[in-house]
């Protein structure tokens, strides 16, 4: 029988024994479980980027996967706990808006806020329910336990405030989302809004580039490229060479990609 | 049949390879074992930072899990190498109090000096003896070997020499011992001394807090709080904030907290 | 039946989701197969590094593995994609030297070209092909898939520039290639060249030392020192401090061992 798989995103570094504690609760809890982490590098209490990670991840995992994310500033406060089944995976964590870039692409089945003592651990912290409540829920639900048996039915889960791209007849204007560790800048502009299209400009901080790449040797050492990156979205990267070094460290900067042609309306989403 | 975990706890960083070289001597003499990282980002040669870490984390782990425990300043001196079968757990690392801390609150089975050329790498390494001793006897250990194969049996384990919190009818005195990613900083008062009684103060580097704190929103954003944190200690830690970042980094500072109520001596323990 | 691993050594660090991906990935086609992390943390692009490391590590691996390299400044571009057999392992990852220095001392059985559209990710994106390429050949030779299927079987793999240690009757001469997150500065210079011969003097920016240490603690605190390191060759270090701290961050610098004895022919390797 397949295994099912829990993968981990929090902000709680690699530094603190919190993942480790995490991951010994699941092995308490359902001993045969794998677990993948995804990173647990997101900064601090930054729930946008969070989202915009496992939105653009998730659908790289096993069909099955649970995902327990948590990023989570209002610990111990008044938000809910959710449980959520769609059709291909499941997403555990804080309802703060750190699902939802996910559960949007998603079919979502069934979802629950955790409330029931028999699958967390209690008394829980005012601290750490990635240790009390979550990573216990991920782990009953992979043993096995119907998403019903946590808690209560909830039919509305809490978004973001960010807005995504705009979209004109010839052209999408999106933002800076994520600088990576390569300083390559993601943008939120996706991949299958840009292909099949003809690129005319791409603008962003003044400047001005004529066409994506292909590859990144396309262009010379050191200059700045636009490419279809990593999290299948728009990137501003540079040939062995880091973006970010070049340009400061932008936050949310615009881009704009223009095209010749119009959008064609029933394009099909990859 | 359930798998028996090891659990990783070391100083050697993720940027080496030496990590990874010791899960591959595990995974090639116990090829089932799971492995799990506490952590391997322990301050170089900080023995009681990772023996606080290891004592405040093993309980969370699946019985049975076998922690491997690697700092190792002395390593290729006279230091002797340790394997101790507790009631619930099995411990392997240097004698040199790393082990200490969690063996403190353990009921020590049986303990032996990790000798025998058999269960080891040899020649063993003056320097890496996490993948030469620790990772291989684990591994065993693991796959089943009585603890008795791997060595002569011994009785007595290194301590620390860090005195724990002071006991007073209306106060205790524990010091700051760990700092967080998140900049919180984390004392040795336990959980289970404080809950049932009646705070009137805490008191640090020169500052009152009046109250702990039910979860952290209930300050303001910035402000400074105590709150039962995630090692189930009394900690130091800001709203939205660093409290490390509002009171600068400091080492084993005192933090006192004050009572309404007497110390009651047979309190259950948790 | 003996799990086959995949082990993963990539510049990707662990900020980003792309291990995480590349995880993910492989439990869609292989589930059962366990991960096994080297480490991520090569410099961006330093493809040398990652070839030390890799040469340096994988025979501690269970016999077997896979191991997954991607260290890959030509993505997209023009280099190859190789699976390589040998008698005791796999190795997966770009053609541009990165496998070579394992490799070199293996006995290689059969090498691919991976280009099978079947077993890998398409439309393979121009910037991650750990994700699309590497992960999914990888994970599918653990699942049994033969290498031939993967692609046509090709001759000749890249090796690298920087030349080995020089080798002179009384000395061998090599290069610090490597610096550890302890400080120690590793050599190329192999402990199988110099046990069993007596050394006069070891010869680095000026300075001399006498002999190699048996271990760090023979030398005072803080005193500079030479010892069969971790990656089982020379290394300079300090006891209870850092090498790299007192002699700052010396890109490749020389280092001499001396030897009263001359060089045996026919000396037993490792």
């Amino acid at each position: 029988m397949e295994p099912t798989y829990i993968a981990l995103l929090t902000d709680f570094g690699m530094r603190d024994p919190y993942v480790g504690v995490m991951k010994g609760v699941i092995s308490s809890v359902s001993p045969h479980t794998p677990v993948i982490d995804i990173t647990h590098e997101i900064h601090p209490q930054n729930i946008s980027q969070a989202a915009f990670i496992l939105g653009r991840s998730y659908h790289y995992f096993h069909t099955g996967t649970i995902f327990c994310v948590v990023v989570d500033p209002g610990v111990g406060g008044q938000r809910k706990a959710l449980a959520v089944k769609t059709k291909n995976y499941c997403f555990v964590g804080p309802d703060n808006g750190v699902l939802s870039s996910a559960l949007e692409k998603e079919e979502v089945m069934e979802m629950v806020e955790i409330t029931n003592d028999r699958y967390i651990l209690t008394p829980v912290s005012s601290t750490f329910h990635g240790r009390d409540v979550f990573a216990p829920a991920a782990a009953h639900i992979s043993h096995g336990i119907p998403l019903r048996y946590l808690g209560p039915q909830t039919f509305h889960y809490q978004g973001l405030d960010f807005p995504g791209p705009e979209q004109g007849k010839f052209m999408i204007k999106g933002h800076v989302v994520y600088k990576d560790h390569f300083g390559n800048l993601v943008t939120d502009i996706e991949k299958n809004e840009i292909e099949g299209r003809t690129v005319s400009a791409i603008h962003f901080m003044g400047r001005e580039l004529k066409r994506i790449n292909q590859s990144y040797d396309e262009s010379h050492p050191g200059e700045l490229l636009a490419i279809l990156g990593s999290f299948d979205t728009l990137e501003i990267a540079a040939n062995q060479d880091s973006a970010s070094r070049i340009l400061g460290e932008p936050q949310r900067i615009p881009v704009e990609i223009w095209f010749e042609d119009e959008k064609v309306e029933s394009k099909t989403l990859l």
